[in-house]
């Protein structure tokens, strides 16, 4: 279900380093070099797959940005910053 | 050495699904699904390690952009193409 507006404020004061962006919530992840950016890469995509959620991810060398969104709802939902939540764990 | 625009046009004639973009040179690889996208992935990230060579990679569920630029030469060169054409060759 859809979050209203105060509800993705309050969430979103939970998962450090994400914000809004074009409705959709983002984070960028700095790494030491590519390698271990693909390995973050990895393992938030057996995240993705457990929760089978998956945010849009870029990598770029050492950076990796992450994008969550719902589209079957057309917004935030409990699932994007449930995925938040356990991506930044793997830092 | 940065690549002259013919020599651009010439090379891109050689790599089947890449495209111009704003300077770069861009292609987009579907899968089945995300599992298979993330194989293809990590095979390109293999290519990019050994030519040290890095695409920018978009991950979209079952797609996969890679976008390729000489950051160094602020242009293209034959190592775009070159990493374009090794990237095909995994499909």
């Amino acid at each position: 279900m859809k979050l209203a507006p105060g509800q993705v404020a309050d969430r979103l004061s939970q998962v450090t380093g994400w914000e809004l962006s074009q409705g959709a919530i983002t984070a960028v992840f700095q790494f030491k070099d590519f390698a271990e950016a693909m390995q973050f890469v990895n393992r938030a995509a057996d995240v993705a797959e457990a929760l089978d959620h998956h945010p849009d991810m870029l990598i770029r060398y050492n950076s990796v940005q992450l994008t969550v969104f719902t589209h079957s709802e057309g917004g935030l939902t409990e699932k994007d910053f449930e995925l938040a939540a356990r991506v930044n764990q793997l830092r």
